[in-house]
């Protein structure tokens, strides 16, 4: 099959702008500023003085220009348009060393894309560890056709946060031996998060204080202020750094209606649980309480031991006391290593009526031992034994030149390693650092198996959320242990996967996903957890490498490396 | 005491240079490390490991060709080589946004040059407060035919340390309102000082405890092994990033014979004042104390009210006990506020015999008149009211491909501003940013004229030490109070005035150098303090911009900004 599969582009559009379509276009300064987060001061990145960066409202189909301006002192800069699959436009996905050089400090790049599907999307700096320092923001497109019906939305953005600034924890990594940066201190609801006190704390006699705000205090939550009798759109996306996390509502259920930009068949939970990069639109029907009241909105850790408290905001019902304290404590988040219940949520998520179901059967099989490793004594995430050490030239520059400072035609292994025993420690620990680069056709389709395995040390596998650049993919099913060739791919669900551009690899188990190649451009596949990432959990799929070689990539995205060097001295007289 | 042993390699410079000039070739990985600089964890940027970096050991005459590997996640590098002129090399000088694009992550830059002059010069960081970092060294560039004659050498690499970042403290000096850091938390002695304890701990019952150190702690001191009755020479350079120093020998006199790479005529003093920028040689004679006994080296502050604790490390006479006390306090720092003490130092600088005297007039006058202003509520140093702004492309590449983005035909003011009371705060605080950039013809005498101010709030006025990268210039004279046009000129000393590349502007006073431009280039100069110039405090000088308009400037150093984009986009086909 090398024919790109059109019909698939078209029927996914939720709805095609019909009318003519707009233009959002927005002037952005990123610079380091001081704030208080969790109401301790911290450094974080902000856009036009704002932390998080200002929401992006756009609706299908409209152009999205950006011009970023670094006003760091001496760091480069990205940003990555999450969930926004940047068809015809590979070198605006803000990957660095991927798709693009960073920006130079006081240097302007214009980013430049459609955004052609509706659905609930964030965007994020994507160079060293920025996305950890802050720079993070929702972006929502909207539909001109919706057809969920709501009577009002809200944005919630989660984050993790450390008073460890991320140029520490970056070298704390990267450190030999290793040093873990830790649990985070906080976690924050649209960049509003407390850390020396809790807005429960009357339920907890003789522990952390309670918060006192003072006016625009800048942790103060963010409170939702609700009608009743409505129904709310809650648009929810995480950005966290390494946290995996639990969402619940006092007292109210939640229906999750979209994943990642795609819609779900909707079911209704009392929790939601959220991996990095992941974002859900739940519908949320308000009661009638009497007297009206308050409720709480919590969001706590999962999948790790926990050593950060809840996040807290409010549900305000109109009308309700304003300094009234709740009745009751907030929820309780699941035990963080009930697992179970997390795969249960996440086989509960189907696409809705009316996506076609992926094609019956697969052209590749590209399997992906997701491993912890020793490399010279330094402590790596690789993929196939390989630890993705990102190159100084972004591999779009690479191929669309054909230099040959990237072997591309070297993939590191696709195979499922038949004797590897994922149930312990790495035999021969030791890893190698690789460009990681997988090439494809176009038109192909391919499967890709995550399959998790045992920590470096002791006995133990941790959740890994992988995000890929440029697609959503269908994510076929998870299970447990060793993949069997031949075997589990019969439980693959062809009918009804959903959609998604993340999807989560459980401790032990391994997880399918079907994507077609469609979208030529070189597309970061990734472990969302931004430390795994900095670690070397991650590969790059070249998708298309002949038409990205005819590709007008504009030099502006190639102005470092060896393309750079390429560029500049072929036009020397 | 146990201690880091560095043992003296005792040389007599009689060594004959041969008549082909050598190559000095370097291979330079720079990133951050954890390093203990002052008995606490904290992060530097270290050169292959080490901090400070590697000591450069040439002679003159010899090409330097060093290759600096970014290591760095996510910032730009440079390095300066503080004392060399590059003549005809200006392109290699190493100030990011003046004479270089910084060098991206993962990419390798090629210094190049010669160093024509001997002398005891130094090399750092110049970009944001990488300096400020760790990112330092020595540069020794031996004479062919020493005229000194001494028995063996020591370096003393002095530095001060924050335990804040250097990234924090930008973002605290780029705030509205200006958090200032304060005085740093140690004093480094080739990168090694002492905090939470001291070396002469038990002259002060009650305080600081003892230092007690491991094999191989990176805050021991160097200690200086000595021969009885033989002559040292010391080679002194302070790249400190705000710290004026005094340095001394218990019980041993210093005789000054060189400063900033050139000789000056002997002279004997108890201890020297230290600017950071500057360099010196003193020549220590050791006695023959009985029976053999150990004496200390003291560095405090001066010029700022200290809040600093010396940095000690202690001469060892051979066959001196290794464990033994010594038997009295180290020297005392002279009073911080003892301006009168300092400017004699400076008044007994004088050219060594031999050196020819000035040019007897000079062909042009510029006066820089240093204040603290306000520019929209940010606390900035500004030069004759313009605070310095480093655009994103390099002034040498901006002049050699004449592009528009900079505007050097307007130089900021040149004259004595007649109506200024420098003894008041600022009349209008206001002030501009600006590119403060005057271009030179060639083949000019030039004098220029630092004119102190009261700062910005209260009364008071600070030192800076000013540096002029690329040359070597005449210090005329130093006075008190405004300049007075027509008068002052007559007190210039035109007869012996010591060669230098960085002198001390001191409280209210002026200060009065001459150069010649004969140096094709853009040079900086600049406040040495280094949060001062991030502030604003420099100014650029083009030194005939015609020639710069037809050098052949390495692709290499233009890979940035409008440069970058010009030459990228004149290839295009």
């Amino acid at each position: 099959m090398s024919v790109i599969v059109w019909w698939l582009v078209t029927v996914v559009m939720v709805a095609v702008h019909s009318a003519s379509a707009g233009v959002v276009e927005l002037n952005w300064e990123v610079e380091y500023k001081l704030r208080w987060p969790d109401c301790k001061e911290g450094i974080v990145i902000a856009i036009n003085g704002e932390f998080p960066g200002p929401t992006i409202d756009a609706t299908a189909g409209d152009t999205v220009i950006v011009h970023v301006t670094n006003k760091l002192s001496t760091e480069g800069v990205v940003i990555h348009w999450h969930g926004i699959r940047q068809n015809g436009t590979p070198w605006a996905d803000g990957a660095a060393g991927v798709t693009q050089c960073p920006i130079n400090p006081g240097e302007t790049f214009t980013y430049n894309f459609i955004v052609d599907k509706a659905g609930t999307h964030f965007y994020h700096g994507h160079y060293g560890m920025q996305r950890s320092a802050g720079l993070y923001g929702m972006m929502i497109v909207r539909s001109p056709k919706e057809t969920l019906q709501y009577d009002g939305e809200f944005n919630l953005l989660l984050s993790d946060w450390w008073h460890q600034g991320s140029h520490a924890q970056e070298l704390y990594l990267s450190s030999r031996p290793m040093r873990w940066i830790g649990e985070p201190q906080s976690l924050l609801i649209n960049g509003r998060g407390q850390f020396n006190c809790s807005l429960a704390a009357y339920f907890n006699k003789g522990g952390v204080k309670e918060c006192k705000f003072k006016d625009n205090d800048e942790c103060a939550p963010t409170i939702l202020r609700v009608e009743p009798l409505k129904v709310y759109r809650l648009r929810i996306a995480s950005t966290t750094a390494l946290a995996s996390l639990n969402l619940a509502v006092e007292g109210h259920q939640l229906e999750v209606v979209e994943a990642d930009g795609n819609y779900v068949a909707p079911f209704t939970v009392n929790d939601i649980d959220m991996y990095s990069g992941e974002t859900y639109s739940v519908l949320l029907r308000t009661h009638n309480p009497t007297p009206s009241r308050k409720y709480w909105i919590s969001v706590g850790v999962r999948g790790r031991k926990p050593n950060t408290t809840q996040a807290l905001t409010v549900l305000h019902y109109a009308d309700a006391p304003e300094y009234e304290h709740l009745p009751y404590p907030p929820p309780v988040t699941p035990r963080w290593d009930d697992y179970d219940r997390s795969k249960s949520f996440s086989k509960k998520i189907f696409a809705a009526k009316g996506y076609p179901p992926p094609p019956e059967k697969s052209d590749e099989q590209l399997f992906l031992l997701n491993t912890q490793n020793l490399m010279d004594k330094y402590t790596k995430w690789a993929i196939n034994n390989v630890s993705l050490s990102v190159p100084a030239t972004p591999y779009i520059g690479t191929i669309r030149y054909g230099l040959k400072t990237l072997n591309y035609q070297k993939p590191p292994g696709k195979e499922i390693v038949e004797d590897y025993d994922i149930t312990k420690p790495p035999v021969n620990p030791n890893t190698t650092k690789g460009n990681g680069i997988y090439s494809f056709q176009l038109g192909r389709v391919v499967d890709v198996i995550l399959q998790n395995s045992n920590v470096l040390n002791g006995r133990g596998s941790e959740i890994h959320p992988w995000h890929l650049h440029g697609h959503d993919f269908w994510v076929l099913g998870y299970g447990e242990g060793k993949f069997r060739l031949g075997v589990d791919e019969k439980t693959y669900n062809l009918n009804n996967p959903p959609l998604r551009n993340t999807v989560a690899l459980y401790p032990y188990g391994w997880t399918a996903l079907r994507f077609v190649t469609d979208n030529p451009g070189v597309w970061f596949f990734h472990c969302h957890i931004e430390p795994h990432l900095h670690m070397g959990m991650g590969v790059v799929f070249a998708e298309g490498v002949d038409q990205i070689a005819k590709m007008n990539i504009p030099n502006a995205v190639l102005g470092c490396g060896s393309t750079r060097e390429f560029l500049m001295n072929r036009g020397r007289h």
